[in-house]
């Protein structure tokens, strides 16, 4: 075996046990939380089969997707197969075969629908048509195309993008298990064949919460608690839920009679805190919209004051508008929801610039921001309609969030917000001089481990230096030393490892000790 | 969008609410145990580099691998090559180019080492050759391997296989961050491309632990212990650790001359219960074993009474064989260790018959069987010299076991061994008629929520008695009917759902008694 030093692939990540243990403390607190709002866990596969995810998520996603290769004799058989139809698909003038032909005398296009022959004129042999081929870009692009139709061949599989299609997937094949409203959330990694960046990753986990089959606005104010929940119980104090709502921008686009380019007019209005009320106008203009439609915009874009304040001014600004009315209709709902509850640490802001997801999103919208690091959103959301349409069972209304975790990690490192490992770690090594020791020791292990504290026994035969490094390096709080005198005594050494406080205990006082602690 | 109704690929599988709970169940409390142990969690990503993972797992493993398809233009641009390759793979003898010719002539070769012409003589066309190579077997595997060039061409990684592997990886990578010994668990899941049965998977979890860096055979007492813990935690009351020792089956096979068909040996006498004395003795012969040599494996076979009383009959056996006697001595300190503790429910048994991964393990081998259920081994492992040499650094020496989730998950149900779900479902649900009941139960929820108590309200709009079943299609223990009566009185109707007992009680006396459950 070579022994070059071996790597994880390009945008993947090992997680040593000091991360493990600050990963597992967010997780623990987001479930925790999901739970204590009645939201049940499920997990689905890792892979999906391609039909299930193909199309879901625009070509760019279709491209980022890792596809998984079909298994021993069936690529075989199958690229077989994918190499006739792509000799078909190219071949010089002079071998060109027809698809009779081709199906008469083939024996691997037997019963297949084979392509349409691709011809290259005026190629005499194939040398020539390949060289023609790597040569016209029009032709690359054909035979690209070719190649696609042969790895679709060759995978039927995915791994899984992100866990709402598969939730959607799952909701209609076990429809008649689920009792709805279903409120579900998943912690499960997803992948994506992104170029790594940093802190963008071709494998990251997700970590969702979604209602189904339930219209009430009850929902959307329950995941402004659960994100100040959730949150303050990871020790963030200043954090903003941003919410909008895609009725209130289609009625902001229907007031100037630009229906149709509520793309343009979002993506513009979104940019107002990067490039100001300036740079938004320069680019509604670039964008079509006129002069009377940007004076119209100008009071909602620049919209301030307290949340109840901003929606007096839209409605006025919406007036015209039956779905912009619902939209204003629809927030106030859900603040008031709100009103009824004590938030701990969460700001709300109704903010219209704000379009995250808006090909999907049909009512609210969600996006979290710390206030006290500068990175991008740590969580988002938003309700939408249909969601297990794409899998023929329509009408079924949804609406969910998600938990950004690879980010709040970041905060929390930033912010030194993890606590202590929460007896995640052993908290007692017993060190031994040898064997006399090491036999010594093992009730002492065991009554303690009883005692459900985490602890280890040092295998004899090694030095004591190198045992209390042991205990050092893994951030073991306590020691027990055990040698001659301790064991003719029977007071054991016991070690605060933090202040370096030794005293000598009994066993008993040793275990009484640390389950007091 | 098609309305076929989806489904998960073949082998994989979704995890229901209730299912979850239970698997919960069984990793937290195996995860909690290995902690106790001083055993500390990694995760290692789900794709590996296929320079890591090939031939690590014999040619089997290698073709049960699921491989991934590289992205996007990568794609194209390798399969391209391919096919150039692939075309001057298969020529009829009139077109056949050069290598010279191919790599002058051919952009694609540039800089690439070409194969090989494969020429089919006497054919005159492509449709000629490619029909010669359809009919002719040799030809076709040629044709076959070409293709594998290809496929190798467009996968550069693979699923995790296992999770013993990526560890060894995960030690050499990170080995100056590591202090040792080195002890870690890890639970996650793995890809196999098996012909799915009833209990085997394409993706299924591995939940390990192992040791490396350190030769005390206490850590093999103590994986004793781990699994004598775990098991009867989860409600286990008889099972079996089975003890073998590798260096034992070498005496045997040495003492009987016969050093070199020690797997012909272990494979027949594994078989000792399935087709007894007689079978056995059939299969040694049949496998080249003389009488004689069965004369003096006889008494190993019938191997009977004590752990103690065999390991006599045992060293007197292989009196001539010094590994022999190293494999007794190990297997009686770890048995020395381990009464040293007390055990719960696990019975040891020391059982030379067992030889799995026989391949691998050099010392002792442990295998966990219940005798509550007929159902194959929940556990396994060993100890294995050399763990991380396949990655170039030598002389780690290592232990490890593993427990088999989906079968212990099967015995629990069976034995009906899961908990009332451990306070992972939602505890109350708050049921109204209308909105005035809704916004009177809101502080009722949160108060609720405030002492964790797993709380929903069902938004108003329901009929009570969906609001009920919804209740108890989840499970959910106690019900809090709010009425207009209710309201007036401030006696709300607090149900429990199990003995159907109802009772008026106010918001504060309902907080109480649920916090005092």
């Amino acid at each position: 075996m070579a022994a070059i030093k071996p790597s994880v692939p390009k945008g993947t990540r090992d997680f040593s046990p000091a991360e493990m243990v600050k990963r597992n403390f967010i997780f623990d607190t987001i479930k925790g939380v999901f739970r204590k709002f009645g939201y049940q866990q499920i997990e689905t596969p890792s892979m999906e089969n391609l039909s299930t995810l193909t199309g879901k998520y625009g070509d760019e996603g279709d491209k980022l997707m890792f596809k998984i290769l079909n298994n021993g004799d069936l690529i075989n058989s199958k690229l077989y197969n994918g190499l006739g139809e792509l000799f078909n698909v190219l071949v010089p003038k002079g071998l060109k075969p027809s698809i009779d032909e081709v199906k008469e005398n083939e024996p691997w296009h037997k019963g297949k629908d084979t392509k349409v022959v691709w011809e290259v004129p005026d190629a005499h042999s194939l040398n020539e048509a390949f060289q023609r081929v790597s040569e016209s870009e029009s032709e690359r692009e054909l035979y690209k195309k070719s190649n696609q139709d042969l790895i679709s061949a060759v995978s039927e599989k995915a791994l899984r993008y992100d866990l709402t299609v598969p939730f959607a997937r799952y909701v209609v094949q076990h429809q008649n298990e689920i009792t709805f409203p279903f409120k579900r959330f998943q912690v499960q990694p997803v992948w994506r064949a992104d170029r790594p960046q940093r802190g963008r990753y071709r494998e990251f986990f997700q970590c969702d919460a979604d209602v189904v089959g339930s219209d009430s606005l009850l929902n959307e104010a329950e995941f402004i608690l659960i994100y100040d929940e959730a949150l303050s119980a990871l020790g963030l104090k200043d954090f903003t839920v941003k919410i909008n709502n895609r009725k209130i921008l289609s009625g902001i686009a229907e007031v100037i009679g630009k229906i149709d380019n509520i793309i343009d007019l979002t993506v513009a209005i979104d940019k107002l805190d990067k490039i100001g009320l300036d740079g938004v106008i320069k680019e509604l203009l670039e964008r079509g919209f006129t002069i009377e439609d940007i004076e119209r915009l100008k009071p909602v874009i620049l919209l301030e004051g307290t949340n109840s304040v901003k929606l007096q001014s839209l409605r006025a600004a919406l007036a015209g508008s039956v779905i912009g009315q619902t939209g204003c209709d629809e927030i106030e709902e859900v603040l008031n929801y709100v009103d009824n509850f004590k938030l701990q640490n969460a700001a709300i802001e109704l903010d219209i610039t704000l379009a995250r997801g808006l090909n999907y999103y049909t009512g609210a919208i969600f996006e979290v921001k710390t206030n006290e690091v500068a990175i991008g959103s740590i969580g988002g959301g938003g309700r939408y309609d249909d969601l297990t349409g794409m899998f023929g069972l329509k009408g079924l209304t949804g609406a969910g969030i998600s938990f950004g975790a690879d980010r709040i990690y970041d905060v929390m490192e930033e912010l030194n917000l993890f606590p202590a490992d929460a007896n995640q770690s052993t908290q007692v090594l017993i060190c031994c001089f040898d064997k006399d020791g090491e036999l010594y020791g093992l009730p002492l292990l065991q009554q303690l481990r009883d005692n459900n504290i985490n602890t280890e026994l040092y295998p004899a035969g090694a030095k004591i230096k190198k045992q209390l490094d042991y205990a050092n390096n893994k951030n073991i709080p306590y020691t027990v030393v055990i040698g001659s005198d301790e064991m003719q005594s029977g007071l054991l050494t016991f070690k605060d490892m933090a202040s370096g406080l030794q005293e000598k205990l009994t066993v008993k006082e040793i275990v009484v000790k640390l389950t007091s602690l």
